[in-house]
């Protein structure tokens, strides 16, 4: 029988009506002829407001602890939709990430998962039951605590379980209608994107776009598990994350999928770094020591008067203050000049596999920013992606203009043909 | 070391103020050189909350899903606990009842416990770890599945792991200042009892009492651990629950330790019974058979004219719709004539193990009552306790004439010596 892993996030869950509602989604698909897993996060402000309490407690609570209590939050929305479910007439049950099989590391608030043995999920699910299992937690493998998973937990548990259980798809339901184009907030006539590749989606994530997370994309593109991103609150086809999205299906590929962008960074220039074999490693070391995830990073050309140079990398601003620190402990023995800390910039980003083929991308989209008087900061380029990064006042413009270049706009699309709207 | 299991009820946990308070209060145990394992229940409202968002999603849930979503409270309170306790610089461990090793049955919402295995908590004390256990809630034998264990059952999992860790000690804490000679909302000069023994507390836990649990008094005997009942609001000595209360200790004990009352239970007649034998046993078995928990039967003498007689018995009224239909059953086959039914009925009930060696005591109870205009209804006694059933009404006027007329008052209490405070 086809199973499918569905996952449901807070907002879709975030009171006694909408656990209704997504009990009957679920049972849908379960009348339909599905095997069914569901993966739930806490229902809406759950985690905020146990967060508040954890505060109020303690300054610094134990990452233990932390994770013991945040899991509190599955926890009853899982039961509840289990309920709701047995209320349509159909059995449900409701399972921990530990009774789920999922095996992590010992990271408190930030672990990864090791393994999935979901021994009970099999076995609920050759009894008929469908199986609601809490997102976003898991146990240690060494000390048997509960860990939680940190960002994008939820979705990551939903393709891990749909790996280890062979599932035919994982829906991720969501508040929004699919993958657009762009934020709609910016562009409002942004428009959904019926089906993306596994890699365009991966920069599309980590170039700002929060709908899906990183962690997930890579866990589905691994075990090459297709992703169908959706509204849970109608019936609109969504966004399939697949592997290759096929130009057979009488799809002519656009060259451009997606503009994302991202004001959750800072700026950070080491200035006046000896122009010696070995300083840029010790910088980088340091920050790594920190554990602080470096994005773009731009080196200028040394000037010949001086042999010193200037090295400017982004970072998310909420590391900004340790870094600042893990560098000046190493100023003395680098011998840099001083460092300069900026957390006013965003980040724009152009992804498209389209751009493989099409020469000329890169002028295109720069030409659109310059026409809007837009300076461009610093550049980082992938295979597929072209990111800049500009003042955080310019990111709406910058984006609108590059939407509006690439002809991504609604009222553009005539000029491009796409294929199905799902599979 | 020696041991303490300290139990916090609900009201002792209510809100981040009240953990922090808790937290003192522990780590004042630990610092005094005690190993410390806590039980809590969950934050003041949070199980009525759960219960209502439950009642929202499904009007009959499932309960292992039930339980599943109750367990909720005491994970989020134990977690809060740990921290605050962090927070005050000694290590806190927080477990679930699985964790802990509390084995029940599968009974969802009222299982017994079958075993406690507290492996991890010796190990974390072993360590140092002050640890703190979710109350209430266990891992069933066969499923596996999560477990409640129903009214009292926090209580209960403190004495059940202050036997299994052979502690020293059971410290229930809770917002009184322990066992009253009555209820102080009926009686305000009701006086603290320093010390009473198991049995006593036994009879005052059946009889209304509902300060502690009568499966927890029950554990606590067999078990033979002394249970300290006591306030987690102030300082004050509270109530030593024993094996015996020594006469020696320069204490006399007194006639009567208490007078305790009901208004929970309702009275079922069957009249016109068949003067035959094994009808009644009939009726009982009907009763048993639907789960129903009678306390105090009374039989008529049958009329001779008739040979018919009447039978008599009280039960918690919430099962009165119940326990009708299951008498209704079996009315044509056993041949009653009709049922009354009623719920305006309270149970005053006199406990003290010095009535056992003073005769006169059942009669200058009824004599106290009967100047008080009241009529008694039924009788039951045991070697410890006389109960009577009265109108609802009557309850309040009843409790206060027993209780002056055997001295508990206050202002005679100097008629009565009483050893130490404590041990």
């Amino acid at each position: 029988m086809a199973l499918i892993v569905q996952k449901y996030g807070g907002s879709s869950v975030a009171d006694a009506e909408a656990v209704k509602r997504v009990a009957q989604r679920i049972v849908a698909q379960k009348k339909a002829g599905y095997d069914v897993v569901v993966v739930v996060s806490a229902m809406g402000d759950t985690t905020d407001e146990l967060l508040d309490l954890a505060e109020q407690v303690s300054p610094l609570p134990p990452g233990r602890e932390l994770d013991m209590l945040l899991t509190a939050g599955e926890r009853i929305s899982m039961a509840l939709v289990a309920m709701a479910i047995g209320n349509l007439g159909y059995e449900a049950r409701s399972f921990t990430g530990s009774q789920a099989g999922v095996i992590t590391t010992s990271l408190h608030g930030n672990a990864k998962i090791i393994d999935v043995t979901p021994g009970r999920i099999k076995d609920a699910l050759a009894e008929g039951a469908i199986c609601i299992v809490a997102g976003f937690q898991g146990v240690s493998q060494d000390s048997k605590d509960i860990t939680t998973l940190g960002r994008g937990g939820s979705d990551t548990t939903a393709v891990a379980l749909a790996a280890a259980l062979n599932a035919d798809v994982c829906e991720i339901y969501t508040d929004v209608d699919g993958v657009f184009t762009a934020d709609p907030r910016i562009v409002p006539s942004a428009r959904r994107i019926p089906k993306i590749s596994y890699e365009e989606m991966l920069e599309m994530a980590a170039s700002g776009a929060k709908i899906l997370h990183l962690r997930c994309v890579e866990y589905a593109r691994r075990y090459g598990i297709p992703l169908h991103v959706r509204s849970s609150f109608n019936q609109k086809p969504g966004t399939w994350v697949v592997s290759e999205v096929e130009e057979t299906e009488g799809m002519e590929q656009p060259i451009i999928s997606g503009v994302a962008h991202d004001r959750s960074e800072a700026k950070i220039t080491v200035v006046g770094v000896p122009d010696r074999v070995g300083e840029a490693a010790a910088i980088f070391k340091a920050l790594a020591d920190a554990e602080i995830n470096v994005d773009m990073i731009v080196q200028n050309v040394s000037a010949a008067s001086t042999s010193r140079t200037d090295i400017s990398f982004t970072l998310p601003s909420d590391s900004g203050q340790s870094a600042l620190a893990a560098l000046k402990k190493i100023q003395d023995k680098v011998g840099f000049e001083s460092l300069l800390y900026n957390d006013r910039i965003g980040k724009v980003s152009l992804i498209g596999a389209g751009m493989r083929s099409y020469p000329g991308v890169t002028a295109r989209f720069f030409d659109a920013v310059a026409r809007q008087g837009i300076n461009i900061d610093m550049i980082s380029t992938s295979e597929i992606r072209i990111s800049i990064v500009v003042e955080q006042d310019d990111v709406d413009a910058a984006v609108a203009a590059a939407h509006s270049e690439f002809q991504l706009d609604a009222d553009q699309v005539e000029a491009v043909v796409y294929g199905g709207t799902g599979r």
